[in-house]
C-alpha cells in the first residue's frame, strides 16, 4: 500500500483522529454539583461580570481554532470546507503533539469575506487563538487582518508566516554554510500567493535586500500591467526587484544565489539551477512534489536542498513553527504577533540547529525543544 | 466553602475542563505522512467526491456541539454567550461520561435568529449532531425548527425535549405509583417557555387530556388577549385547557393531580399544594431553587415530589435524557428527531426503574445502562 492508501485505511479505522477529553472524573452527585449546576452558576457570573475571566475559568486559555473556509487546501486547490476537515484535523494533533496545545477544527462554509470574518468572530469565545489554515490569496490576507484587528486575541494566518519563520531560519543557516551575506546574495522566490508574499515580506524586514519574486506570469515589477487589483503584488513590486528586471522564473534564476520556490510541481529545470551562482541554495518547497527534485537539482550544482517532505532531508515544515508560535502567545499573553516576533523565531530555529552542514540547516520536528526555543524568542520580543 | 465556592476554585484549578485528544501517537515521520500531509489528501479527495465520507474518515460520526447563544443560561438569564461558556463545557462533560460521546462547546454571540441559524448551519461540518442549549423562548422554537429543516443532521434543544422526556418518564411511573390513568389525571404545568411548552407537546402526545398550562399571567386559554405574538402559547391555548378556564396558577391547581413546574422559585405555596387532589404529584424543577421545597410540598400533602436538584429523591434531571438520544442519532443514523422517540425514550426510562415507590420514579444518572436503554428504545421507532 502507498501511503495515500495506508492514510485512508488509517482514517477509516480511527473515525476521525481527535477527540474530546474531560479533565475531571465525574462519579458523584457533589461532582456533578461542581462542574454543572448549581455550582457552575457561580463561575457564569464571574464571566458575566468581567470576559477576561474566561482566561481563568475555562479552556480559553488552552485552546486554538484551526480555521478554514477550504479554498486552497495543501495542493489541492478549492475543494470546500467540508473536503478541508481531515487536513484541519491533523493540524489539531500536530498541535498537541509539538506544543501541548488543544485544538478544534472550525470550517466554515463561506467563500465571502465579510460572512467568513463575521462567523469567526462570533464563534471566537472558547478559543485563545485563531489559526488560519488553507484560505486562498489573496482572501488570507484581508481575513487576517481583519480578524486580528477586531478580535482580542492572536491570528495566525499558518501558511504565511509559519512559512515564512521556517523558510527564513532556513536561509539563516543556508547562508552560514555557504559564508554569504544576507544584504548581498540575490534570493528568488517562485510563488506570490500567501506562503511567498510572507516569505518576501519577512526576508525584507530580516535585511535581505535583493529579491526577485515571481507568480505563473514572470518577475513581479513596476512595470507589470496586470497587478491593478492585487495589492499584495503591487507592494511586492514596490518593495522588491530594484533593478526593474522583467522576465521569466528561469531569467530571474541567472545568477541568484538563493531560489525558494512555494509555488508548483516541477517548474524549475536542471538547466535553471545550472544557471545560478555557485554555492546555490534550492528551496523547493511545492507539496507533495516540489519544484525540482532534490536529486536533480543536486546534478545541476545545487549545494544546499531543502523540501517540504519528511523523506528528505532539510524537511522546512511549517510545524517547526507554528505549536511554538502559539505556546507563546498562550504563555506569555500575546494578543498580536509581529514581524519582530517572526524574526526572531527564525533566528532560534536557525541557532537551535548543532553540527550545521549543508544536509543540516533546520531542526528536525522530533527533537526535543523545538517548541519551547521558538515560544522563548518570541516572548523575549514581547517581554522586552 | 459553598457549592459556588468550590466550583470556582475547582474551575480555576483546571483552567477549563475540556481538552481535546489524540487518538493516535505520532512518532515519526512516517507517522505524520499518514495523519497529515501528504497522506491525509487522499482522504480530503474522498470527501470532496461525497460528503458522506466525512463520517466514514473524520469525527463528525462521534461528535456533538453544543450551542448556545447565552439568552437563556440556568436560572441566570440572558448573560450573553461569553458566560454560557462554563455551562457549555459542563455539558460536554456530561456528554462524555454518560455516553462517552465527544462534545464541544459553540458559543454564538448572536442574538438575531437568522444570523445565528446562518452561523449555526455554516459552522456545522464537523459535527454528527446539533445540542441546542439555554437559548431563550420563544427564539428556540423558530431556530431548532428551522435548523433541523435546513440541516441533514439531528438537531435536539435540551431545554425542551431533554426536560420533556424526564418528566415524562417520572409522570408514567408517578401515575403508577397512584394508580391513576393519563387520560384523566388532572395535570398543571407552571411555566411556558421552552420547557414548559415542551412537556405540554409531550404529554398530549402521550394521551394525557386534561392540561393547564400557566404563565406569570396565569392560565393560557383562547379568552387571553395577550398571546397575539407568540404563536407557540397560541397554540398551547388552542390544545389544552378544554373547560376554557381563566386564573391564576393558584387556582388552575385546585383539584389537580399533577403539577409540573418549570417556572420560578417560591412561586408555589403550601395552600396551593393542599388545594391539589388526593395523592397529589408535584415535580418543581425550577433549579437551583424549586418552586416549593421538597419538605413543604410533604407536609402540604403530595405525595410524590421530584426536583431537579441531586441533594433531594427523584432527581428529575435532563441527563438521564440527553446522552442517550444522541447516542442513538449516532449508532442508528437518524438524521431528524420524532415526538414518537422522545415517548418512547420516556417510557423506557420509566420501565428502566425497578423497585418502584414514592422515592424512586426515576433512575439515578449513575445507574449503569440508562443511555443505552435511552437509545434503544429510539433506534427500536427508528428502526420499525
Amino acid at each position: 500500500m502507498n501511503v495515500y492508501e495506508k492514510s485512508l485505511e488509517l482514517h477509516e479505522k480511527l473515525h476521525g483522529k481527535l477527540g474530546i477529553d474531560s479533565k475531571i472524573e465525574i462519579s458523584s452527585h457533589d461532582d456533578l454539583s461542581l462542574v454543572y449546576t448549581p455550582g457552575v452558576a457561580a463561575v457564569c457570573q464571574e464571566i458575566a461580570k468581567d470576559k477576561s475571566n474566561l482566561y481563568k475559568y475555562t479552556s480559553k486559555g488552552g485552546l486554538i481554532a484551526v480555521v478554514t473556509n477550504g479554498t486552497a487546501v495543501l495542493g489541492l486547490g478549492n475543494i470546500g470546507a467540508a473536503a478541508g476537515l481531515p487536513v484541519m484535523e491533523g493540524k489539531c494533533l500536530l498541535f498537541k503533539r509539538f506544543a501541548n496545545i488543544d485544538a478544534f477544527p472550525i470550517c466554515v462554509e463561506s467563500e465571502n469575506i465579510e460572512e467568513f470574518i463575521n462567523i469567526v468572530k462570533k464563534i471566537s469565545i472558547p478559543f485563545g487563538g485563531i489559526n488560519l489554515e488553507d484560505i486562498k490569496a489573496p482572501d488570507c490576507f484581508e481575513i487576517e487582518k481583519r480578524l486580528q484587528d477586531e478580535l482580542d486575541i492572536p491570528v495566525f494566518h499558518d501558511d504565511q508566516h509559519g512559512t515564512a519563520i521556517v523558510a527564513l531560519a532556513a536561509l539563516i543557516n543556508a547562508l552560514k554554510v555557504t559564508d554569504k551575506d544576507k544584504k548581498e546574495v540575490n534570493i528568488v522566490i517562485s510563488g506570490a500567493g500567501a506562503a511567498g508574499s510572507a516569505i518576501c515580506r519577512l526576508l525584507l524586514k530580516y535585511g535581505c535586500e535583493n529579491i526577485l519574486v515571481c507568480d505563473s506570469k514572470g518577475i513581479i515589477g513596476e512595470s507589470r500591467m496586470d497587478l491593478a487589483d492585487n495589492e499584495d503584488k503591487i507592494w511586492i513590486a514596490k518593495n522588491t526587484n530594484r533593478k526593474s528586471l522583467n522576465g521569466s522564473l528561469g531569467d530571474a534564476m541567472k545568477g541568484a544565489d538563493v531560489l525558494i520556490g512555494v509555488s508548483a510541481p516541477k517548474i524549475v529545470s536542471k538547466e535553471m539551477v545550472g544557471s545560478m551562482n555557485s554555492k546555490s541554495v534550492v528551496f523547493a518547497l511545492a507539496n507533495p512534489e516540489p519544484e525540482i527534485m532534490p536529486n536533480q537539482a543536486l546534478e545541476a550544482g545545487a549545494l544546499i536542498i531543502g523540501t517540504g517532505r519528511s523523506d528528505f532531508g532539510n524537511q522546512i515544515n511549517n510545524a517547526l513553527a507554528f505549536p511554538g508560535v502559539f505556546k507563546a502567545a498562550l504563555k506569555y499573553g500575546i494578543n498580536k504577533f509581529t514581524d519582530e516576533m517572526f524574526v526572531a523565531a527564525a533566528e532560534a530555529l536557525a541557532n537551535f540547529v548543532e553540527n550545521l552542514d549543508v544536509n543540516h540547516i533546520v531542526p528536525s520536528l522530533f527533537d526535543e525543544g523545538v517548541s519551547d526555543t521558538v515560544s522563548d524568542a518570541i516572548g523575549r520580543i514581547h517581554n522586552r
